[in-house]
């Protein structure tokens, strides 16, 4: 099942495609995809109303697709959380996971614009698995827990901009945080649906041309540890979004000249079974 | 004029506060004090309904006093903006603003219980001027445009875990979003109400004893300075807060052995015309 976001930005409505390809209209069981829905067994729900043939075909054909998480809460990001990446960027292996924030309002559509702020020379990609909580985690005991804790699974692009993130002074929330810097979607597959979620297969390609090739199983930190470790610093919410980390072979990790990103590039990013994306890059 | 939010958690309703003291209700007026509110001239529609004495007088008392602003949609904090708080902790006196994050979530009521997490044995106080964005700002070019966005100041308590701060490895944030971590209030201010936002005493103490005492006269990089740099690295918008730091003071910055909080210990904080926080400590 996948649950998704279609319209105009800020006017999406929720649907569901199933694995013939048809899209139905969820307004009629939900004002939205959002936590209070994960939380409330809005899966379930759908799953339901499937079965029982309750739920209208939707005409998809031309409409935007949008992030398919409404309102998030947080946005919590892994840094460093693949043992190749960190030795690209020249950091050591974290002893403990590297935690960051992203703010909601960063989030865009799978295939919108995303923008290159002004002033920017070091505009990145990093194409990362997503996990959307779907229960409170708060102070969890076992990855068992955390596992059950999570709702759904989503593509996730963490662009960042390197110079703001590293040589601008502070922490790294200021190269993070530009609007449009976190493109999501093209929508959540529940959490039920992914067999393996710790064996996916993750690409990225810049112009055509193949940059990041990976899998999740090399996370250094898994999913379920990284949900778990979270969950005794803050509480983690239904709707909440954690970005787990990318692979090598970002820009920051090529050699001079690194191949920053510019206005007119175009970025595309699938992780197996979750989708893919497609963004022209734009200048602010 | 004061705006607040009384009631229990989560079922806040929103009020004004004239200087004779009196409480309105303004239910009537607005569903609540958001960024929506601050954006679409709330405050002149409250001034308006006052002069006209079209509000109805609330019973306050007894009434709990929750954070004076619904929904933040971000919470920005600026490190080390204090001369003599980035000496008292052996830090580097900035070239430009640290920016880290909090997360919406941990913003409770100004009299709320306030959580020593677990395994914390750091916990630690910062009385700091927040500032509320009432209009988008992107990219502002001036110090006038950025003080035209703000929309109303307001105490906020930036309590911060110094072990998960600083040595658990990755950024700040992991000990600046605990849960309970960001006493708001008692009310909001309109910035047309502050008259030297930059000259405000402030002052902190713990069980009775005062352990910060300085002025937002002593920020090393003023308010509108903070807003318009802000501004180049991300989108402000109505609702969202700025923590603009800390003085000297805080317990990191004490002798050994620190005074860092415990559950039972009272924290009592307050900014000139921006009232006063009192929260008892209680164990996550």
């Amino acid at each position: 099942m996948q649950l998704l976001r279609l319209g105009p930005v800020g006017d999406e409505r929720p649907a569901v495609r199933t694995a013939d390809g048809t899209t139905y209209d969820l307004l009629p069981l939900t004002p939205d995809v959002d936590g209070a829905f994960l939380a409330n067994d809005g899966v379930a729900r759908v799953r339901a109303a499937l079965d029982a043939g309750e739920l209208e075909a939707l005409d998809a054909e031309g409409m935007r697709v949008g992030p398919p998480l409404a309102r998030p809460g947080k946005i919590i990001c892994i840094g460093l959380n693949y043992r190749d990446h960190a030795e690209e960027t020249g950091a050591a292996i974290p002893a403990e996971p590297v935690v960051f924030l992203k703010t909601p309002d960063t989030v865009v559509g799978p295939y919108d614009e995303v923008l290159v702020p002004r002033r920017s020379v070091k505009t990145d990609w990093e194409v990362e698995l997503g996990v959307v909580i779907g229960r409170t985690a708060r102070y969890l005991e076992s990855e068992e827990d955390a596992l059950a804790c999570i709702g759904a699974y989503v593509l996730s692009h963490d662009v960042s901009e390197r110079e703001f993130q590293i040589e601008r002074g502070g922490t790294w929330d200021k190269g993070k945080n530009c609007e449009t810097f976190n493109p999501l979607g093209p929508f959540l597959v529940p959490a039920g649906d992914v067999a393996d979620p710790q064996n996916l297969e993750m690409r990225l390609w810049v112009n055509g041309e193949l940059r990041q090739n990976s899998s999740t199983k090399n996370m250094i930190f898994p999913i379920a540890e990284v949900v778990r470790y979270l969950s005794q610093f803050l509480v983690l919410r239904p709707g909440d979004v954690i970005n787990t980390g990318t692979p090598a072979g970002v820009a920051l990790g090529q050699p001079e000249p690194k191949p920053y990103l510019r206005a007119g590039d175009v970025v595309e990013l699938e992780i197996e079974g979750l989708g893919r994306q497609r963004q022209v890059l734009g200048q602010a």
